[in-house]
């Protein structure tokens, strides 16, 4: 596995030394990576698929190449900006919901008018059908409103409520918890690299004094001397053993976490789209329902003719159809 | 004819008077009618087509029965409410425009705002689509407004203008003229038949005393009173003939003038159709061209993809995809 330690004591510190080996591996910040062309070669864990738990692993430098930021922390920063994202598209929708109102209330108020109520017949009708298709109009413009407040202004707005950001925090801090205990460990193996320096470059001193003047007491620091340097190297031993698990633990959790804010952006992105599309099905609803609001009126606008208007008009209105004739003497 | 005269003094009045004629006329306000049963059945002048000219001969008493309205008023008053019933469609349809502007100054408001604009990737390309959508639907709905003010309102508007007022106006009193010079050739008709019956009556005295004592003197008043009563009836049938002649040009001014008035009307009711019509190819319009507005959204939320949206922010943002390894002694 990519984070396994080996078995603690599997190869002698004191007898690795002796071989001078070339430097494989670096590391930055705590973090350990193998140097380039080194080892074997890493495939991405998710191959194609831009997984988040492939690209984080280093830190960031800012533009003033001062400050680090710690990969998950880009990954922490993405998800905050979704989520103000997807708050600013909500307020955009609630803005069309207002003006929505405002041209429902206009055209319903202008509905209601009485101006032209008076004009007759055919005509009379179409008209009075033009102002009630306004009001029809005004209706769809409302409901329009409606549903976009009940099924996209609130879907957006409700999605990952106030605990989203408190989620985050708790990732924020167990991530970067085991990163403090990284470095602490990282401190650790250096300070028992250290040690192990120390306790050979002594074991060395010791063992050259022995070759100019041979005595017991001398043969005893020597015995002491190894003891020691190789109680060091077993102290080292355990020391990287620790900073190996815990580097294998921040592993884990940050394939975990990246895997799971992954997921929350996929779901993010997939709510985001499913809403503006039901935005834009009420938008062809809105059309079409106006259209069809405008169709009467074209009928009867059809029916209009000014014979059958003046025949209605000279019924009700008409003074005698009897002709005057000459007067007779 | 209708309305011609018979030749003046083809049957003489005092001849006439002695048959005792049942009278078949009655002249109500100065104007000659049949009585009902009386004379030749009249056809109507355009029959089947409910014109003017046919139903407007008598006067029409008010709801009151106090004042007379003569037909003629009657159709000039369907005129001038015509002339106001347009001119309150061009109001309707101007408040209209502003209920338009003001939705389209709103949308294209709010399209420009930045609300969401940092949203990335294919969500973002939708989103930004969304945003300009709006400007186009803004720019849709102020098309419209500008169409319904140049064909519709300003039309509405300019159809007859202060002229037509002052035409009708003509009408009136071109017509209110023949109807007092009738009234004033109705009167010297009657004072010329009540001087007609005076001689007749003097003549008939006369003749009475004539029968009692003989003598030169009375057959000369005898004489003298025939010469009177016919030059009276002479009189009579001059002033009907003028009577008849003016009741003539009246009535060839009503045809006329109303059928001018209807033609009038038919073009009222077809320009009023015409650009209501008008109306609703633009409201048409403008539902198709908001639904065409959607489209592009519709296409790029079609496109919208959390793993190409991964990808794409990931290759921008990513710190490192080396993947730490454990560390050596």
């Amino acid at each position: 596995m990519f984070c396994t330690t080996k078995p603690p004591g599997s190869v002698s510190p004191a007898k690795r030394q002796i071989k001078e080996v070339k430097e494989t591996k670096t590391t930055i910040n705590c973090v350990t990576f193998p140097l380039p062309g080194e080892g074997p070669e890493q495939q991405l864990l998710k191959p194609n698929d831009w997984s988040y738990c492939d690209y984080f692993w280093a830190d960031k430098k800012d533009p003033q190449g001062t400050a680090q930021v710690a990969g998950f922390e880009v990954l922490l920063q993405k998800q905050l900006k979704g989520k103000q994202m997807q708050k600013e598209m909500a307020e955009f929708i609630h803005e069309r919901i207002k003006i929505e109102e405002e041209y429902a209330k206009n055209l319903s108020k202008l509905s209601l008018s009485a101006l032209a109520a008076q004009e007759e017949g055919t005509l009379g009708e179409a008209w009075t059908q033009l102002k009630k298709s306004l009001h029809d109009e005004a209706e769809v413009h409302l409901k329009f409103s409606n549903k976009l407040h009940s099924e996209v202004e609130k879907p957006l707005l409700s999605f990952r409520g106030d605990n989203f950001k408190k989620d985050l925090k708790k990732y924020d801090h167990h991530i970067a918890d085991l990163r403090k205990q990284l470095a602490s460990r990282f401190a650790s193996v250096e300070k028992a690299r250290k040690a192990l320096a120390d306790r050979q470059k002594d074991l060395e001193v010791k063992t050259q004094q022995l070759e100019i003047k041979l005595s017991n007491k001398h043969e005893e620091d020597i015995k002491k001397a190894r003891r020691k340097s190789t109680q060091a190297g077993d102290d080292l031993m355990r020391c990287v053993d620790l900073y190996n698990q815990t580097q294998c633990k921040w592993f884990e959790e940050m394939v975990t976490t990246s895997m799971e804010l992954e997921k929350l952006e996929v779901e993010r992105i997939e709510w985001i789209q499913q809403h503006l599309r039901q935005y834009t099905t009420l938008r062809h609803e809105t059309d079409m329902f106006n259209q069809s609001m405008v169709e009467p009126v074209d009928q009867l606008l059809q029916n209009v003719d000014p014979a059958k208007d003046r025949e209605l008009w000279v019924k009700e209105n008409k003074t005698g159809d009897v002709r005057p004739v000459d007067m007779d003497l």
